[in-house]
């Protein structure tokens, strides 16, 4: 029977649940693949800090080294999060001829080209499945399975939390921060929500699909973002009334050397595969010109889910001697030939306050038509207040840039934008 | 850059989809992988046949010692499909140290224990993500990220032909024979479709499928089946008004060292991410303790689709030398400790046509109640014609051997069985 012998770098919940998937899964891993896992050690803040997973205490250390510079340790797991010191650790890992598999989108999204060139370098594996969504193996598919595709198109409900919101929202009508502090007491939302709420949580997660789906470094610094913290109500009941559901989305699509990422709220037909992706799930879909469309949704989140992944990638690496390394993913900056875009062509959600009074129609259609931005159907919603009526328009697909212009003609004193909402199909 | 000689066994709409997907990608992958690809020879039956694909007439050849003895030839892709000679082939292959990747569900699933032993004797590497569900990943994920599961379910839409009859039936309440020869007429259904609407073919796929689920071989012998060919408008009808949808699932449920493989028409509820699975896609929906619920959804069937499988075995393979190979599946024998059950719990759509006389409704209901199977919902449908009326029934979760009783318990002369319809959920 094959031996491995790994450390931890953190055990929090996701690292607590790698321990009790292990301990439970032991005999079934030792007899079906002849293959024993031994934690020898684990690094963490406190050793006195109680804990609800059943690890022994004598494995813990407060001292980095223990796990880093361990000879008979091979293997490193990490779950510690965050960019620092977990980027230093892991390259110590590495440059000390350990494999590291880590649960860490921020380390592998600001700094992946150091830790992959110092994986090759070493002759060990670096894997990562577990930073994006959970339990769904959406960077094993981009990386094998799929990867002789060119994908066009990627788009995502990749953070359960906000997805939960806008969930809620849309069921019930609530308001964002009604639910935003709901999900705070269950525990679904963070006490600082924002790097859910503003999209940073997405964005690092997209940065890493988005690399993996196009073959190219694809850096976080070039995702555009927008959070749901402005979303309402109202715009929500009346995407409805035309038809779209509002997800928080990651989209990442590709068209020749050009590229765009981006994370906003996104209306999308209620017939799409996505819209149906309700409370926490995470899904992810995706076009390539082999595969045609093809979406994976499951747990994105949570300490089972993510240690399902931890653990596929541990019994995976230790099977295997012969670590794939993307050519890309060493690369610091993206390819010379790429051009990340922030003037992307999509259909638009507009609402607008505009006075009641005769040819304001007319004046604002004309801002519209002047950017050639074309309509593709008219809501008049509710009731006039304080002389002004709500207007919502869909547009058919125009650019970024025509759209932000046409909007910037638009006279606030007739015609006062209240939100700006992206389609797409 | 390495570069790997590939032979061909099969140039029909499989092979011909991977050679155009190779011949397209071939600079792309050149570039990013490092890698070059030739395909040295393809076995065909006759050269001289006009084929869509560009490949190149001095390629082709008639003689399976082309492909399955050329030494410079080190991975040998099959399209043949069936089980012979295709298995025969493949075998030699392995034998002269050729690492294989097949699409042939067939072959796999009726001779996988000659096929991995002779791969792991000869240390070469046994790939099949394209013999189950096309484009779809659910070989790799349930060979790698999954594989720390328990997974205690599985259910799956696999087969594009019925799924298409099925929800064309559904959507306009056409019949079972008007929709196939429809099929038929787009090619969507094959000139003798019964493989495909006898279940046939989604058994195959199931049998590997619930194999690599359980890390234990279901041999395809093990799976109950029960084609769509029986399967009336009616029955959709009363189905969709009680909130159920009309699938051919594919199920593998595992409890403790108990499994119970099936295929047969399953009514779901229409909110089962399952249920708006439509037309020629394929799904696959599983539970594992870690992962919990998950969902691989897209093209199941089609040249492109299968070309996608195939390509992205061959590039893994090719880049890695290390070959992972199943410790269950070099067994012809399932394992003793387990058994295979046809006696599974679930619940059931039952519709009889009952004399419409009084006292036979509790006649009925009497023989369920003497097999202590529960109704959870009852309703009459349409009007008395012969002297009978239609009563449709689900009920609560019951074993089959006590349904089966039930119906047998019936008298034809007061109340006929007309269709009997398992319930999932």
């Amino acid at each position: 029977m094959k031996e491995i012998v790994i450390g931890f770098l953190g055990c929090g919940n996701v690292g607590g649940g790698v321990w009790e998937l292990l301990q439970g899964f032991a005999p079934e891993i030792a007899h079906r693949d002849q293959l024993s896992v031994r934690v020898k050690k684990i690094l963490v803040r406190d050793v006195n800090k109680a804990r609800s997973c059943s690890v022994p205490r004598e494995l813990l250390t407060t001292v980095p080294e223990d796990v880093l510079c361990d000879p008979e340790i091979t293997l490193v797991a990490e779950f510690m999060g965050g960019e620092q010191p977990a980027t230093e650790y892991l390259l110590r890992a590495l440059q000390n001829g350990k494999t590291v598999v880590t649960a860490n989108k921020v380390a592998v999204a600001l700094n992946w080209h150091k830790l992959q060139a110092a994986a090759q370098a070493n002759h060990v594996g670096l894997y990562y499945e577990a930073s994006v969504c959970g339990a769904i193996p959406i960077i094993n598919a981009l990386m094998t399975p799929l990867q002789a595709n060119r994908i066009t198109k990627l788009m995502g409900i990749i953070n359960g939390t906000t997805n939960y919101i806008l969930s809620r929202m849309s069921a019930q009508g609530e308001s964002y921060d009604a639910v935003l502090q709901d999900a705070q007491k269950l525990g679904l939302a963070e006490p600082d929500p924002s790097s859910d709420v503003e999209g940073m949580d997405a964005a690092y997660k997209l940065s890493i699909m988005a690399s993996l789906a196009f073959h190219a470094r694809v850096p976080f610094k070039a995702v555009y973002r927008e959070g749901i913290t402005r979303v309402t109500a109202m715009d929500i009941a009346c995407g409805k009334e035309m038809g779209y559901v509002l997800k928080l989305l990651a989209i990442a699509k590709r068209d020749g050397n050009t590229i765009e990422v981006r994370v906003h709220p996104t209306f999308l037909p209620q017939n799409h595969p996505l819209s149906s992706v309700d409370g926490s799930f995470n899904a992810v879909y995706l076009h390539g010109h082999a595969c045609q469309e093809m979406m994976l949704q499951g747990r994105g989140a949570g300490d089972m889910p993510t240690a399902s992944a931890v653990v596929g990638d541990i019994l995976h690496a230790a099977m295997v001697d012969v670590h794939v390394h993307p050519t890309f993913a060493n690369q610091a900056e993206p390819a010379k030939e790429l051009t990340f875009t922030n003037n992307w062509t999509t259909k638009y959600y507009i609402r607008v306050s505009a006075i009641d009074a005769p040819g304001v129609l007319s004046a604002v259609a004309g801002c519209f038509a002047k950017e050639n931005v074309s309509i593709a159907s008219m809501m008049q919603k509710g009731s006039v207040e304080d002389g002004r009526v709500p207007l919502v328009f869909i547009t058919h697909a125009a650019s970024e840039q025509a759209m932000q212009a046409a909007l910037a003609d638009m006279d606030p004193a007739v015609c006062r934008l209240e939100s700006m909402i992206r389609v797409e199909d």
